[in-house]
């Protein structure tokens, strides 16, 4: 056998000797941990691949802005995430599972209690052997609270200043998604009620649409797009960075969905996240179909940016309940997903509400869907818990996000100027263009 | 313990104690479900990388078209794989692994039959338990259909139009690849034969190459391409993507060849899937670092395109044998991979058959290299059967795919106008650019 | 049950029936063999995880050259990740993990030794059931080494030829990285003097640093970066790829950091892998929002691709200690980093050491800083010992890379020509642009 760095990592335990020995007496059979260490894997691979999906988001929107304002969504993707990275760690994972903690049962946890992971080398005494890591946990639930935060900034881009849109971020992923999804996913009020949202159409991704929808009712449309009772198209700089960000969300998505199974440790558990994967791969491709077939139809010609729209939506639609539906269950729930987004669109612009890469119709309207549709597969639910628990959480984040916009727009304005706008942020907010060397045409 | 979303599962459980009990009485040790639980993970694993492929192939084939066709090959990409889901479903995975409901044993299974997974929450004594779950397997396999229609999308770029190449989709993944992969993997006539093909050089590269091969035939070459005898450059417009696209697809091979083994749950097995993973690897390397020298004798210039499909004939070089070979055989598999690519591609253009990504020389001139080659290393195979599974197929493949291509041009023409071909088909066909700011020089 | 690829290879195992039932007989329980099973896992996830980062390393360069460099960029990223492939299965692997085999015990392995990976099927008997596939080692080492030489890439770009730097590459990834790390990680004489770097802050990034840095002195700055006492701002031409570049590695960095932890077999060691995972997307975070908050004091804005390297530089000084640390240590670690990267930056132009990506700030300096930072949560260890280990090895890595890039120059000459630098390595060199439609303004 060659030397290999576990000799090196041996020669430091080499220190501990009683402790290593102590250890190996009481080392259970791998029988007995099994279970644990496939949960504690599903986590970190499902964890990684939603982390992955940030770079989706960041790429999905640097693709749907005009190229003068690229470098600017850039930065706010990663500081996002980076962001939710503190926030979560410091408020939002014992706020939204408060476990005996509540400071009003139910409804509220504790307002401050960072995170603390187990100990090196954990023994199998004190760990959750039904169920997983703590810190493979973290890890996971971690990436559910940044993705809430990265449709917000689609939707907003092209006109918000950086730094109040930062600050809101700490506000959604420290306070307002961990209170929200506690209710459900923390053992609150909606689940004891019933309420159904396996991967989180209505927690995560409405939760979103509705914090992107508050901002852009505040923030108002980007200059010049509805003109004199016309939509002025704003076509996006780079379609392949955005089919590019819509093909790493749709990998991405089979962490979001798969490791929502929670355990992967028995036969029934994995055949389980097999059964995520294949319907959630459907109801992607279902969307995509319908947008492609429903955008030719009613304009003569497919739209790129709709079928990347619809597969998202297929994804979000299948998110409350990926596990139950037959495929073909999936693929009528995801068609149904891409045709409200190519509907939607026009919608939302006949309201004059600005939304740069189309994040309301795809997280909050298909998460809307997503979260009715359930009963029709899963039994023990209803479409009346299932709209309260929608209107619940749709409620709490809209109210909450609208006052934080407010906020931030009396203390220190939420736009550029009219003339930075019009520049494009790169220059006038960064100094920094993404694509200097291109003449723009 | 913390609470978490299991605490809201279990609720749901909890309506069904009886049963719940039930299973826990007759739930197997960890111990015996291990080796299915594992292998369901290697589908599922596997499954994503190559999923990931489609994004690679997409990537590759933006970056190596124009740019006035970018946002129709993406389009083309996305639509394909999503119909590639659907057609599988409905279709194919029954018919490719037929069981016992064969219409023509050993030739043509079930003309209809759509996939049924496993019911939600599989109790371990109806499990495969020496196998894997249907739904992984499912999601796995369907992953290999959508790579043949890949394959042929870059060949025929820049000039079809889009609905007869979709409907082309449609009989290849749901009939055409199905078909001949069932002689194979789905116990037909050719496996019974000896011949062996392990993760398809032959099955999926090569037939995706015919596929290709017969509609560029009848398809005709793209406007300009050969003029007075000579052959015309038209270099891709984007080789960072190209460059990325390559990248994602020798990330997803990993998942490709080493998901093949179809088994993760014993010492031999595991053992077995890292021999493919370092084989994998170093075919693509060297098929790489082959056309890296062989351009820059031919040519004093190392061209990084043909690199980039140095990689790619490497790996689907190694791809009908990836575990047999030693290190050094799947270097040497691989360079010739690599050198086939660099001197298939310009005896192609001397044939006017105009393939714009190079697919035909990757997929169907080195998987048949893969093919051959196998007796090498691999004990009981042999050049003759492997020429007939590879002979038997291409033919298959070509002229089934020849006869559909000839019905679509009759019934709806395949090309696009000459004006719309020369403006590109972005504005032409879909009134979308995928770079619209930047000037073309 | 459905027939599968399984029955085909079931029919080569056919003809072997008294070795295939002797081994059944033999066969342990999964029990048994379960961790075995779960560490070559995890080398293989962790190690197309590090793959990845190639990609990762080719996107974050091409992204940050100018456009006229870009295809030589991405040339020599692929050819730099093939090469490492060959010279790691040639040579480094065993001269990294002597075994035995030490020429000069501690300090110097085999010269020549070729890698071997263990028989097709394995059987548990021969397997190192307390660890894992030797194939799945070698797989995941291998990243390693060619992440040393992405490192050296970045910096020298703009300006090097093609082949002296692929020779550099020969030398650096089939014997500088494996005898420098063998000292630490193949069980010799720094493992002995107790030196300790988890994952590499040292043995890999400040290595890659150092080689990097011999390579910037004797290659000279680019024409027209330093003139008149002034650093000329010479932008990245595409800073959607070099964030996605960044988004790549720091999900590559999972397998790298939590791969390291080289067992996931036990509820200790998975446990560990998680908390490795959390910590190192902390460290990342906070080099992140570091860089976002020290740049905007300093420069009053934002800067994108400082924010990009700090989020690297946090990754780089959480390695050599991921494990150990609190969440709020890898915090402030990362932060330090992010720190380090926008305070070096401008230190290293002022002494005109043209450095195009940063590499040096991130991966050395950082380097430097997380190796040194390891005693104040690593029991054990001492910044004397870390200071050596780290002192001994720059010591190793710059000197050998200073003499072969001396006998590159002296023999062949590092530089390309005047002219070729003005016009750009592209056409110079290679003859092919990277984005040969769009204008350059």
């Amino acid at each position: 056998m060659k030397f290999t760095k576990l000799l090196t990592i041996g020669a430091g335990l080499a220190l501990l000797p009683g402790l290593a020995m102590a250890q190996e007496a009481a080392a259970p059979s791998f029988d007995e941990v099994g279970p644990y260490i496939m949960t504690t894997l599903l986590f970190l691979v499902g964890g990684f691949l939603v982390f992955w999906m940030a770079a989706g988001f960041a790429m999905l929107e640097a693709g749907l802005v005009r190229s003068k304002n690229v470098t600017m969504q850039l930065t706010k993707n990663i500081a996002l995430f980076s962001i939710a990275t503190v926030m979560y760690w410091l408020v939002g994972f014992n706020l939204m599972y408060p476990g005996d903690g509540w400071l009003a049962p139910g409804w509220l946890g504790p307002l401050f209690s960072p995170t603390v992971l187990e100990p090196v080398g954990l023994d199998a005494a004190d760990a959750a052997l039904d169920y997983a890591s703590v810190a493979s946990d973290f890890f996971f639930q971690l990436m559910f609270c940044a993705t809430t935060a990265s449709i917000v900034s689609g939707t907003l881009a092209e006109r918000i200043k950086i730094w109040p849109f930062l600050i809101f971020v700490v506000v959604l992923t420290g306070f307002i998604y961990p209170i929200e999804a506690s209710w459900q996913w923390g053992g609150g009020w909606l689940s004891e009620m019933g309420f159904s949202d396996f991967a989180g159409s209505t927690l995560v991704h409405a939760a979103g649409g509705f914090a992107a929808l508050a901002g852009a009712i505040v923030l108002g449309a980007r200059i010049g797009k509805y003109k004199d009772g016309m939509v002025v198209p704003m076509p996006g700089s780079n379609l392949a960075l955005a089919t590019l960000g819509t093909f790493i969300l749709w990998l991405g998505w089979f962490g979001f969905n798969g490791g929502s199974q929670l355990a992967a440790g028995t036969v029934g558990d994995i055949t389980d996240v097999g059964r995520i994967f294949a319907n959630t791969n459907m109801a992607a491709a279902a969307g995509a179909i319908a947008a492609l077939i429903m955008t030719t139809v009613l304009y003569q010609k497919p739209d790129l940016t709709m079928i990347l729209n619809g597969a998202l939506a297929g994804l979000v639609s299948i998110t409350a309940g990926p596990l139950d539906p037959s495929l073909f269950g999936a693929l009528w729930i995801g068609a149904v997903g891409g045709i409200i987004v190519v509907l939607a669109v026009p919608m939302l612009d006949s309201l004059k509400i600005d939304d740069v890469v189309g994040a309301i119709p795809v997280h909050l309207l298909a998460g809307f869907w997503g979260t009715m549709v359930v009963p029709v597969y899963t039994e023990g639910t209803s479409f009346v818990t299932q709209f309260i628990g929608f209107a619940a959480i749709g409620l709490f984040v809209f109210v909450t996000s609208l006052v934080v916009w407010f906020i931030l727009k009396g203390v220190m304005g939420l736009r550029v100027t009219e003339e930075a706008e019009i520049d494009g942020l790169d220059m006038s907010e960064l100094g920094m263009e993404a694509y200097p060397e291109f003449s723009k045409g």
